[in-house]
């Protein structure tokens, strides 16, 4: 017994989805070498002071500041160099009164020395002998210990995910494994008669949205695996998808979701267990044949055939999820400007949905400006030449030329070049 | 003969180095699978129009629109249904006068048909005949052929980066394989006496600049090679850069820059061929003691030992060279958003250069708000709590509390959370 469309709204539909879905992230101890990008798995405590010792700030003498008391241009005290550190190695001995030790850049100060002493502010007298010619701060050039970080501070929450300095900070504080969560695996499965997956097939359709949403997968943190392709043919969908429900953390079918005669898809998933499907048809369009399911506790989203639509079932259904499922924060999925629109967009047919209309922004003298692609929903071309789209409410039948949107960039490789200045 | 310092201001120093750098790019051709977030060699131009011909834009039926002339709800039409099309595949017979094809959302119309009557207009009044009471207009939910892309359209620019939405376009103009730009390869030799490689050396310190450099060169779009270390040792310095001469297209060398005593870097650059050093010195801090110049047309950046001024050496040479390696623009280098400072930031010491203040930019109920954090530039855990920094002009000693700021967001492997809403 099929279920039948059942229109609810977008928040409505992921809330009901999220709510069936039991969420249970796995973990790994990667080295640091491999943990570029990945999501920590617990807050990253300071294991120790950074620096571990007072630290020069400058190419100069480590002394103690107290000796210095009574110096001036006319009383010049003098120190004994005792010795050199560089950065890393520190002094073997402690620095007695009236001592000195070089330090560059970086280096720790010996042990009972207190400040540093630039090489300017000192005069070279013999070999190994300086003179200082004025009162000087204890701390004078010194970071102290634990100034950068201190034992025991959170460095890094829970949920971050580690750019190239947080790395080389792990290094710096020692630890060479991270925890972090496992990526989720999420199979794709494109279902329908026409289609092919090899390029050079005639009378046949290349299955390119696969190739989408593979993309798209990886580019959220997921790792996709591709399922091939089912025809129309229930037994065929039922057995690529038990496949899947053996490799992966979530599966995206496409097509075979609308109301035509080989729609196969949310019937078979209906067979295959509970609680099967919990959403059928969302109020948006593109995208109102989008549906999602669980399937012996896996998550299934079905998208709809069409680019445009299984994008907006994409956007609602698996990037949350994706994003749940990596560790990180569901409520914050786009990155949202404001546009005004370069020109009047009117909707010819009227219902009551929700609607999204892909759009091109671009920086202009006047601000950013959001030209619309109006256009059916199977036509790939428009998401090609978009860089975001808008979501019109409800109630809205047009959008005046000049009017102030919220636009939803779109996600790319590298950072948004309009955006840069 | 090493060159002295001679501070000149970043633009000056990155026109110099640029003018000398002659870049030359080079290209291969790669299976789409592979080619996400890969740069166009190209512009890209339609081969096909998409859709290829006439497309159904729902269920239905196609027929020719004349036919429907005289229909009214009174005197409705009959037509003789023919066939059966779906996506990916076309009738092999025209349709004739009276005649009908069933067709699914995305099929191609058959030849000499120009209109889809939907199911819900049409009445089946017998096995393959249906009844239209209503006259329809010509190209009624049909997507004309070439409406979503022409032939010879460009659709994407060279040096446009893929998406996941574009690899998906390229195979549904039927191309296999894409010519982009190969990816720069950075060769990063760290320098200094006091690194080791090995996490456990006691003694020593872990050369985790070269960690961090790695990932950012990576992030950035460049493959990345590491050197290893070499010791304060010319002979040493030389031959580690030789071999990253032969391997890669451009070198960062990390440390050894400084006026210390060991700071052999540039002197050893000087000796290793034409031009030599181009640029010693910068007029910004924390990285004045940034280098750049070229050896045998290959450019090397002398990155300073302390990890602030080494990102800022990064900044201002190596981030603009990759991506005008990776065949993109280098004049959009950042993303630039506007915030108000928390806090005063008071620069204690008065010098005529520009200075960089790591900062961590929040979203809050008054809008973006930037906290600085001040600190030496050894300092890697400010960095590692930062989100982005400022550049203060030359003549400013002071920002005041609430002053409103540009932010340069640091790139992060994910897009920014505190952007999204």
């Amino acid at each position: 017994m099929q279920r039948k469309f059942r229109y609810v709204t977008v928040d409505q539909a992921l809330r009901d989805f999220m709510k069936a879905v039991k969420l249970k992230l796995s973990y790994e101890n990667l080295p640091i070498y491999e943990a570029y990008g990945r999501v920590l798995a617990n807050d990253l405590t300071a294991t120790k002071d950074i620096p571990k010792y007072d630290m020069s700030h400058f190419d100069g003498y480590a002394i103690r500041a107290g000796d210095t008391a009574l110096a001036t241009v006319n009383n010049p005290v003098s120190f004994r160099v005792v010795g050199r550190t560089r950065p890393g190695g520190r002094l073997a001995r402690k620095v007695g009164p009236r001592e000195a030790c070089y330090v560059t850049t970086g280096a720790y100060l010996p042990e009972d020395t207190d400040t540093v002493v630039s090489v300017e502010a000192a005069t070279a007298v013999a070999e190994d002998v300086i003179e200082v010619r004025r009162k000087i701060q204890p701390g004078e050039h010194v970071i102290p210990q634990g100034k950068d970080v201190k034992k025991g501070e959170t460095v890094l929450e829970k949920g971050h995910a580690l750019r190239a300095q947080d790395i080389g900070f792990l290094a710096a504080l020692g630890i060479s494994q991270v925890k972090v969560v496992k990526k989720p695996i999420v199979a794709i499965l494109s279902v329908g008669d026409e289609l092919t997956d090899r390029f050079d097939e005639v009378g046949k359709t290349f299955s390119s949205h696969a190739l989408i949403f593979s993309k798209l997968v990886g580019e959220e943190g997921g790792v996709p695996i591709y399922l091939g392709i089912a025809p129309d043919d229930k037994s065929k969908i039922q057995s690529k998808i038990r496949n899947g429900l053996k490799k992966a953390d979530m599966i995206l079918t496409i097509a075979g979701v609308s109301k035509g005669d080989k729609d196969y898809v949310p019937a078979t998933i209906e067979t295959m267990g509970k609680p099967g499907i919990i959403v059928r048809g969302i109020d948006i369009r593109p995208g109102r044949a989008s549906g999602a399911g669980i399937i012996n506790g896996r998550p299934i989203i079905m998208l709809p055939g069409l680019i445009q639509s299984a994008l907006v079932c994409f956007y609602v259904f698996a990037l949350p999820l994706i994003r749940l499922m990596s560790g990180l924060s569901s409520s914050n999925l786009w990155t949202i400007i404001k546009a005004r629109m370069a020109e009047r967009l009117v909707f010819t047919e009227f219902i009551p949905f929700k609607k999204v209309t892909f759009v091109r922004v671009v920086r202009t003298p006047m601000g950013i400006v959001a030209r619309p692609f109006t256009g059916e929903s199977a036509l790939l071309g428009i998401v090609v030449k978009s860089n975001g789209f808008i979501i019109t409410p409800e109630n809205r039948t047009m959008i005046e030329e000049g009017e102030e949107v919220d636009v939803h960039l779109l996600p790319t490789p590298l950072p948004y070049d309009f955006l840069r200045e």
